[in-house]
């Protein structure tokens, strides 16, 4: 049985038992087999000497019983690592930043606490995945759609807690930006709720309104190791009448100046409201030589240059598909417009995509291609990618402007040129507000050559990224204190921040330590 | 010269001359005349032993100085007490909450430091009026619109940390959720910039994307004394083609059942997205006789007797205004479907109302009678209240619920004939996202014993607001203590987490003692 770093044999198994005496022993692992279930799937160094892995894993199921967990691992200085269901496959899964760390796993903790039809929320506990608040709204015939990622077996507040998005309009996208109210243990027991969740008897009042009065402590508790969220309430979108598509087409590289500038402000007037991504056939897929030459070109290419290289192939160079949401009425005058404003774009190329009424039938459901887009949870996502090793992802975010687009595209593939490595460049996506990501999914192999390959890449993407002000959002486990560093303002102030917050709140470091760059004081001095 | 409560002359002395080394000695204010400049010219207690008054005033120009005054602060235990404008009036004004605190004041720092018309966004330093950046962007010609509170003579930052809200779209109208990005002077002179702006060079970007990476303690500096900002991004809304209104009367008391449910729903999926406010024709004004003998009727007279009495009036019972913004084929069809939703309510009218083109003409602008929904900041709210000694403000939230709007009203006309007092009752207003503010503005006059009896209310609405579970969203400077106390879940937790955050961040307890409730932890005990 491994050990956690700097606790004693007889500590751990004195934490063990207490652990057992808590939960019960059935909900302690400290067996090989069971602890390697917490290994990350997708580890970049499966396998290898420096591959995170747990010593233990404890599962309660109630809020009290995290709260004895947490006066054990205070008194045996056990260092503890929260996952909901830990489904966060690609960033690191469910093993610990710091190996070694006893996993606090909460998938027990599974109530769907609350749905609200009129008011159209829900509240969850942490082990509440998408598929089982589908489902239960889907049994319930109530017209609410959730919003889920790619891969819908995650947990609500485990995703929204790595401010993960999905595929339905805003705010529902974006999860974290969607939540209204938690409820918080701190790592000294004590049990906070924030927003209007700390007036008893608020009811579904909590619900209504995020802020409350004074400073609001949740952002605190997103991408970070300072309290066990044991609770949180999401705002769900009411049932659309209809959905319907439209394309459109650009044939010039510079088109995406206007083509950016135009949707993102019909965007921000709620317009356009749906997941919109500028693909490119010029730029995607793999990078040949003529492509490599275009990007040794000054500024990685003009773009007549890179006109007359789509031309050669016949190829336009953007296309987007926008989903529009809503009555149909409403939706054509939004489409309409759409193509009233892109108009003056010349050689611009419209089509219009078929228009959908819900409710869908069980039917319809099975049949669809990109059921996110529909608040439908699946792992269709997964069925491109059996056998692989899975894949680590890197998420820079690059501004509402087309020459910031370009200039990133460009840049990122001369990156996956000069290293050598397949491009699995995303294009621009639209899940936020104000900015898109620009996403990378490095593939591993089992093959552990290939992956030290791919481990460097990840770390070179992490820096030109924070090099070209393109913040990565969300980071990978095993390169969190490489983000954080890109985060370098005044000397690393957010860092000393956050070190001022966490020695504060936890002073005994027992909570996630390392989880975004954040280490408790005992071992900052060996990280710096 | 008044000192600050448990600083000897001489500190203070020695303090003042400091202050005066780093701003120069025409920029602090210790004369009776001139800290007279920094009372509250709406204190409830205005002139009485209890008004709460400053020491002096120091007024920096640059970040730098803000780190040195803190310095001294620190060195000579002031208490500080930082305003941007201090216009935020009806809530407390420029006058300190620990009375005698130095007012830090930052109206010089009044740098628009970037709009960027492509972007739709602005950075500004906390003087900045809503006035100053609407010239701004009007003398360029820019396509762009802020978004004012009733008075534009504020601070875009005071308002935004105090939560203020205005009346276009969202997510402009709320004014702390369309920020994006902080700079931050921490109580030890830290400097830290959250989200993107941690990244040197992020540039535009840093108005891009709120979260970054790691924790977000934004929410830690709005309504709080956790550190002082220093500039702020703020996303604006492109300036939309026209706006219409179309108005809608329904007849009975139970008809706001159905009516606040589908058109909150209709918010939630962007359909309807202007600020509006379910108004009573049969609620509004004095309570007469009659009314307040229904109110005494269980759970405060029943449907059938209201109806009777708004029959015996021949008054319809609700009413509200929907103000539509954007292209003209899409703002019809938004308003033929929000009919369509509405017309199985018997007896329900609906009246179509003007269409405005935009840009307007500084003629059409003159004679708006509502500049702050067309994102034009003016002072005409005042042009009621000549003459008056002002109102302080209390605002509850209650959820988008007819029941819950039903059960406030009455509950809250219940307290103004039993207190005896005039209804200034503001009806169902969805400033914000999932909830309405039911706004009390409670009139003073330059009569103590009048005030007093204000004062004695404004206390009761906290309680009852408190014990009814909609939470007042922000309070004001002399009530804050007693609308914190209502947020008591957990014996208090949430102000015990304030607490901390407060001991860790400000040690010396020197930034804004009190505000929102947060005391020193030197100042605490006597409080408790």
């Amino acid at each position: 049985m491994a050990l956690p770093p700097g606790v004693g044999q007889a500590d751990f198994d004195a934490a063990l038992t207490a652990f057992a005496d808590i939960v019960g022993s059935d909900w302690v692992f400290s067996d090989e087999a069971s602890v390697a279930t917490y290994r990350d799937a997708y580890s970049p160094s499966r396998g290898e000497g420096d591959e995170k892995v747990a010593s233990a894993a404890v599962s309660p199921t109630t809020v009290e019983q995290i709260q004895q967990i947490l006066a054990v691992a205070n008194r045996y200085s056990i260092p503890l690592y929260t996952i909901s269901t830990g489904r966060n496959l690609a960033y690191g899964g469910s093993a610990p930043v710091y190996s070694g760390s006893v996993v606090l796993d909460l998938k027990r903790m599974n109530r769907i606490l609350e749905v609200n039809e009129d008011m159209a929320f829900a509240v969850v506990e942490p082990g509440v995945s998408y598929f089982d608040l589908y489902r239960h709204i889907r049994e319930r015939g109530m017209k609410l759609w959730i919003d889920c990622p790619d891969p819908g077996w995650g947990s609500l507040i485990g995703n929204a807690l790595d401010r993960g998005a999905g595929r339905t309009p805003m705010p529902y996208r974006d999860h974290f930006g969607a939540h209204c109210g938690m409820e918080v243990v701190l790592a000294n027991g004590d049990l906070v709720r924030t927003g209007l969740g700390a007036i008893p008897n608020s009811g579904a009042n909590w619900q209504a309104f995020p802020y409350g009065a004074g400073p609001l402590a949740d952002g605190l508790f997103a991408q970070s190791n300072l309290g066990i969220v044991t609770k949180m309430g999401f705002w769900l979108l009411p049932e659309p009448d209809a959905t319907m598509t439209g394309t459109i087409r650009a044939q010039r590289h510079d088109d995406i100046i206007p083509l950016v500038r135009t949707i993102t402000h019909l965007q921000y007037q709620g317009i356009v409201n749906c997941l919109y991504s500028f693909n490119s056939p010029v730029f995607e897929g793999a990078i040949n030589e003529r492509m490599a030459a275009l990007l040794d070109r000054p500024n990685g290419g003009s773009a007549a240059e890179w006109d007359a290289y789509a031309s050669s192939l016949g190829r336009n160079f953007w296309q987007t598909t926008l989903r529009f949401y809503g009555p149909l009425n409403v939706m054509q005058a939004q489409w309409a417009y759409v193509k009233e404003r892109l108009a003056a774009i010349d050689g611009i190329e419209f089509a219009d995509g078929d228009v959908m009424e819900f409710p869908l039938t069980d039917d319809q459901i099975s049949r669809l291609g990109d059921p996110a887009s529909f608040g439908v949870p699946s792992l269709s996502v997964f069925s491109s990618q059996a056998g692989s090793g899975g894949h680590i992802d890197a998420s820079p975010m690059v501004p509402h402007s087309g020459e910031a687009v370009l200039k990133a595209h460009k840049v990122y593939m001369r990156e996956y040129v000069a290293a050598d490595m397949p491009p699995s460049l995303g294009f621009a996506m639209s899940y936020h507000q104000r900015a898109f990501i620009m996403f990378h999914g490095i593939v591993l192999t089992l093959d552990p050559a290939e992956n030290a390959k791919a481990r460097a890449f990840y770390k070179r993407l992490v820096e030109v990224s924070g090099e070209n002000g393109w913040g990565i959002y969300r980071a990978h486990a095993a390169y969190m204190d490489e983000v954080m560093a890109t985060y370098s303002f005044n000397d690393g102030a957010l860092g000393r921040l956050n070190n001022t917050l966490k020695d504060a709140l936890d002073p005994n470091g027992i909570l996630s330590a390392g989880r975004y760059g954040i280490w408790p004081k005992h071992l900052r001095g060996s990280r710096a």
